[in-house]
């Protein structure tokens, strides 16, 4: 297949549709925390989703493939990666699916206006001041830490961008669990669902995916455990087949 | 051995250091929360614990045949479950290590001062509003349901009782974790400490096991799952463990 990408980027196949995704080795690859809310999240017939933080737009491609949702939007702040997410889409032939839109999570809510999107779904930057390590790259410090956009501006802008009984799905790490229920409730984004990823069956989860529903009543769902490696090392049955690899 | 139970209660073995406890069926009856909350708190030398909602004071009892705390206390409202458990840290005799108040959660600061305590745990109701059936028998509803203390009645008493950098221990519902952790953060007992108690490893979990610090830094670290029963109905080895019977 002709494609777009340039000679230092990568194309990969994502296993489902016969899509693929232009990434840049060292500088911008989708992980499987975006796999993994590409299938938490729902995106119902009519709907219309909003990806917070695209990056190169694995998540809105990869929703597009899963979804039976009438169209999606990634912003995103880098326009590097902006730009191969456009490619991507386009790689795919999803133009009249897919919008790719550079700018800041911080304005979102002027970008979009209020009460616009029936679906959020986000995959932020999950560090905070010293958390993990700093990194001379800029465009991966910037996808990895809190430096453009904290937890706090993504949660008070969703609010703003969804639709009243609008769902909001995000992917982030344990560790911070206490303060993304604390900013959710106060910003109206009541959680109502929500996962935890152990890569073994017997070690401390290292993701959670998060779903809330703006004007929510209280009552968290908890799902089971979500593993990722059985004892031997493989994948288990569950994450093989979000992979399309079953 | 002799003991001041009354004809319609029962004298049920803890399965550690022989210690017993007066119970009386369809009453006043522990549960395996309390047991699992017993096995997660941690009273160090030197240090005093206070159980808020006591019961019939399993949890004095249990954390004092595994803890080598300083010395215990219970208050409880209910005065038929108080003087159960005096009877039964009696026939144990515990008295110079466990103190039975009769007293009001809603009141705790005032009975204990502030300040005064280095640990606090609960297993408190976890019911509220419709949540849950209600019940003809009034001890068991006032047990179960928020009918006189709420969490935030119990969270709010305890920040007070807590000295600086003491430790909050609790068992309860993962459904409210959201409203537990805001209000946890909000009473300035930072979460630092979560594990889910799960019946069998691929389903929900039904318990929630959760320790605070006042005055700590947000970080909550996320234990493995705790599973109770192996896929065959037996209990795990580890739920075995904790009720001393490995």
């Amino acid at each position: 297949m002709m494609t777009n990408k340039k000679p230092d980027e990568r194309l990969d196949d994502l296993q489902v549709k016969g899509y693929e995704i232009i990434q840049k080795p060292g500088r911008f690859c989708f992980g499987m925390d975006a796999v993994l809310l590409s299938s938490y999240a729902k995106v119902k017939r009519g709907e219309r989703a909003l990806d917070l933080g695209t990056g190169t737009g694995i998540l809105p491609i990869l929703l597009e493939a899963k979804n039976p949702g009438l169209h999606y939007t990634g912003l995103e702040v880098q326009e590097e990666s902006a730009d191969m997410a456009r490619r991507s889409v386009a790689h795919n032939g999803l133009e009249n699916k897919i919008d790719i839109v550079t700018g800041d999570i911080k304005e979102a809510s002027h970008i979009f206006g209020n009460d616009s999107y029936e679906v959020i779904v986000s995959n932020p930057p999950y560090m905070i001041g010293e958390h993990g390590l700093k990194n001379d790259n800029e465009a991966l410090y910037i996808a990895r830490h809190e430096a453009l956009c904290t937890l706090d501006d993504l949660l008070r802008e969703s609010a703003k961008v969804l639709k009243m009984k609008g769902r909001f799905y995000m992917v982030h790490r344990p560790f911070r669990l206490p303060e993304i229920f604390t900013k959710m409730c106060n910003y109206g984004i009541e959680p109502k669902r929500m996962r935890l990823v152990h890569p073994y069956a017997d070690k401390e989860p290292n993701m959670v995916l998060i779903e809330g529903l703006k004007g929510g009543k209280p009552r968290l769902a908890v799902d089971p455990p979500l593993i990722v490696y059985t004892k031997d090392g493989e994948y288990t049955e569950e994450v093989l087949k979000l992979y399309g690899m079953k």
